[in-house]
């Protein structure tokens, strides 16, 4: 049981959300976030750096929309819907255009094979919590 | 003349923005981040802390929203419009969120009075910012 | 295996330090990170907020130098070893404080033991980074 | 008036410290965080970025922990001096690390001069402020 899971399990408020959607999306988000932040760094460390520039860049900002999203999502105690629904949709947004990025690399770097399938997942989480929101 | 402003200026690649609405977002988030950090401090030390509790919540959420779309803006190198546009909505929407709240209580405490005023500058900025990216 | 060591394994440099203690540095650090914002979440969202004060504060803090921490622990490209020691110190530090103050309210609020646990094992895990960059 | 030191003024606690002096650090590691992720991307840009992997690294690993500095030095509410001191150090190490960087690239690169300034005048405040907790 991870600790997002555990720490909703003890929260002091309800929350009107299916906790294991929820906590789905947070493991998935911090694990994503870490994963870019490695990659942007291997990708820096290649020989072939000037061609993994956009991967670096997307890679980037998908670490820290990630982590932001998994901070948002966390918090239980009054939660603003609209500002959630906005972080989880940027979320999603840069898991698609980091994901697709590092789809290109796959085939040369294992790096980048691993991150994409993180964004994906990543992204995935974040369209079910979007629907369970609703 | 800040340093978003003399960062952009000697960027390395040219971007189709206009570098003052631009750079006006980048020191606005900057500046709501810190605003809210040390607003949501500031409510944790008052005795009225459970009347803040809503408070403090949107200043944590719209802190960690603000600081990073500042980051994601500013970065000019390969960037994703979609990336941009939904990180820096996201901003707009923790601003509005965090600066009602902290308005409610402005009358009591100058903290909150000061960080709403951060809240609307940056969603200002941040509109200003999304309309010149259209 | 976490994504903290399929990064590691698939990195594009060579780094003199042993993984499977980095690996687990940056996993007990991510989980801390996410638990200490879930912990201070929690209490805020406590009728007896105002006895958790401290621990809020405390939380906010371990919370942010844990992520930080692991993302400059995560990065093995062209490391500053002066730069990593002092991060992972101050990572140590802040679990020492944080799971301190969380034992202090661990009989009464399960968030609280838990996080405290987190801030135990980051600690110990930075502490045998610590030993390993010897 | 600063947005640090507007917030100083008006916070429920009071502090111990000369708030000239924070508000200078929260400040300096705040623009400083900002160079720092503009510098890492504005070399990114460079076509010769294969030459600037380590200061791309480093501008990285700045940008993170001024962050973060400058989030814990905002706090006042019931702060931990041990941990204040040990990220502060860890600031202050960091942009002594990314300034000399950011220095052997500074004839070549306005970005990097411009950053390695930013480095230098917050080491100097983090010291300052450093001092005035003695």
């Amino acid at each position: 049981m991870t600790y997002a899971t555990r720490m909703l399990d003890t929260h002091s408020r309800d929350f009107n959300l299916d906790a294991d959607v929820l906590a789905a999306f947070i493991d998935a988000a911090g694990q994503c976030s870490h994963a870019c932040t490695a990659c942007a760094d291997a990708c820096l460390g290649e020989a072939s750096v000037g061609e993994l520039v956009r991967c670096i860049r997307l890679d980037q900002d998908c670490a820290d929309v990630c982590s932001v999203a998994a901070r948002v999502a966390s918090r239980q105690t009054e939660s603003d819907t609209d500002l959630v629904r906005a972080i989880v949709e940027a979320c999603a947004t840069a898991c698609r255009a980091c994901g697709d990025e590092c789809d290109e690399h796959a085939s040369r770097h294992d790096h980048c094979r691993i991150c994409a399938q993180a964004c994906r997942d990543t992204e995935q989480a974040a369209r079910s919590l979007l629907a369970a929101m609703t």
